[in-house]
């Protein structure tokens, strides 16, 4: 029997404007990312969504063809389905929101089906923490492990709503300056402290193409990125992180620290597919053989010999 | 017999304001922190620079203590040692110079002694590249490894005389900004690319609170920097680091990229004890048992198990 992983998150249309390219409308949100990312483990993967009528119907089979569950995604009869465009800047590390039009996402309330309540892992992509607080309050049994991926957005206008989400979760996955907005502390470390107080016993902090730490207790690790030739398009690479994070643990059932860190290279390794393409094209299409290339990579980027006396 | 350590680079009096607290003169200079971090290895090393009449004794005393060979440093009658003030700013990545008095800086001519004509390693801490390559041209054998330490302001005003020193440089250290003026590319990876065709086949590509970067061929290693609760004084942490690198080679005489990662560790642990205090108050103190705590620290910081099928 596979492992199961439950993903609450958005499906969504971006328009994206890189400086190598733009798309008007392609397949997008955190919960596709997070979950195409988490079906390449052996695992039993369902996503809790919501979309329009106009989501085509070529999108779900991709989702079905990786094995995905896609009984928890609610289709709106006549409703749109969210749509965000955004511009990246030329050194692609800031971005503007040019749109974001809520549709049907502005009255979700999440059902998760009766089969998908029992998840070993359940993983929150960025969303409403309203949202994430009653997907939560569905489950049948308590997870092996809650994670919360969310945002500057909901730190700033729904604190109160997110402060409850944040104290009910095991991982919190977040970037270097939400970290900073979240505790008031400038050092990654006091905020990393800040954030365990709060809830989390874990707590990844991204930093985008400088890599990721992740605190538990008095532990650190400190994964790279990989240095790429070039990024082509940034969206997606925090879901696919978080996927390949979420998606590895379930995997293998084993939540330790040091399985932890292993999941975060695999995170990482998600992430820098995902860039290298538009949207979730090369997600959906890195081959098993460029994936142990690039674990091998990462190994080698890391790996030093010291001896200490 | 101990391999050989020559620095070539500046001695200052630095006033330094961070949000901790301020100073008004204290001991600084390239030359000085690179050296002090190399002493820390079992080498012979000695500095060529220059100061004026007004540098202290008790300074002189401090950096013979550790053994460094000061026959190299001109002491000008009557001359000012070259001073330097910066404000780091809350988030001490940035700062501020708010006064550069050269003074006997202005017409240094290095004169390296005959019995430091011949070391094993050179290195090159920030300076003019004229004084770089008057030096260069002095030594009496090919050094096994020249190393280069630069900035942006020799790379704005001076490019036709620095571009004659990166091409006689075997490793050049910049941060990651640095990179990306020097060859236009933002791209990293694209950067030391460009840097190894101007002359360097080792780029080390600094970044801070990120670690650093080093380049060879297709090789790449990635050091994280060690995640400190605070950061006091971000001074001289790239010349402690670059006083690490070279010091752990010229000690171990392997040059090879193996052994280089393990240098970068070296010289980050350097730079980590030099940004917990003012100046080179911590450089100087922290004891040899808490270097290999640190050293632990980093590799427990990197290390993770994947099994690559």
């Amino acid at each position: 029997m596979k492992n199961k992983l439950l993903v609450v998150g958005t499906m969504a249309y971006d328009a994206i404007e890189t400086p190598f390219g733009q798309v008007d409308k392609i397949l997008g949100g955190a919960a596709t990312y997070i979950s195409l990312s988490a079906s390449r483990f052996s695992l039993d993967c369902g996503i809790v969504s919501v979309v329009g009528e106009d989501f085509e119907s070529q999108h779900l089979s991709l989702l079905k063809e990786r094995g995905i569950d896609l009984s928890g995604v609610e289709i709106v009869a006549g409703g749109k389905t969210f749509f965000w465009s955004g511009k990246y800047h030329n050194d692609l590390n800031t971005r503007t929101t040019l749109d974001t039009q809520l549709n049907v996402l502005q009255d979700f309330n999440p059902k998760i089906p009766e089969h998908l309540k029992s998840p070993d892992i359940i993983m929150l992509g960025n969303l409403s923490p309203d949202v994430q607080l009653q997907a939560l309050g569905q489950l049948k049994t308590k997870p092996k492990l809650v994670v919360l991926d969310t945002m500057n957005f909901w730190m700033e206008h729904f604190r109160p709503a997110l402060g409850r989400v944040i104290e009910k979760v095991d991982v919190i996955s977040i970037n270097d300056e939400e970290a900073r907005q979240l505790t008031g502390e400038y050092s990654l470390v006091k905020a990393a402290d800040q954030i365990h107080k709060m809830g989390p016993k874990y707590v990844i902090i991204k930093k985008g193409e400088h890599g990721a730490l992740l605190f538990h207790d008095n532990e650190i690790f400190c994964a790279p990125a990989l240095p790429l030739e070039e990024v082509f398009d940034p969206t997606g690479a925090g879901d696919s992180f978080a996927g390949g994070f979420s998606g590895y643990l379930t995997q293998t059932g084993d939540i330790s620290f040091d399985n932890m860190k292993s999941a975060i290279i695999y995170g990482s390794a998600m992430a820098s597919f995902t860039v290298e393409k538009f949207g979730t094209k090369n997600l959906v299409d890195f081959s098993p053989t460029s994936m142990a290339e690039r674990l091998k990579a990462f190994k080698e980027l890391t790996t030093f010999e010291i001896e200490i006396e």
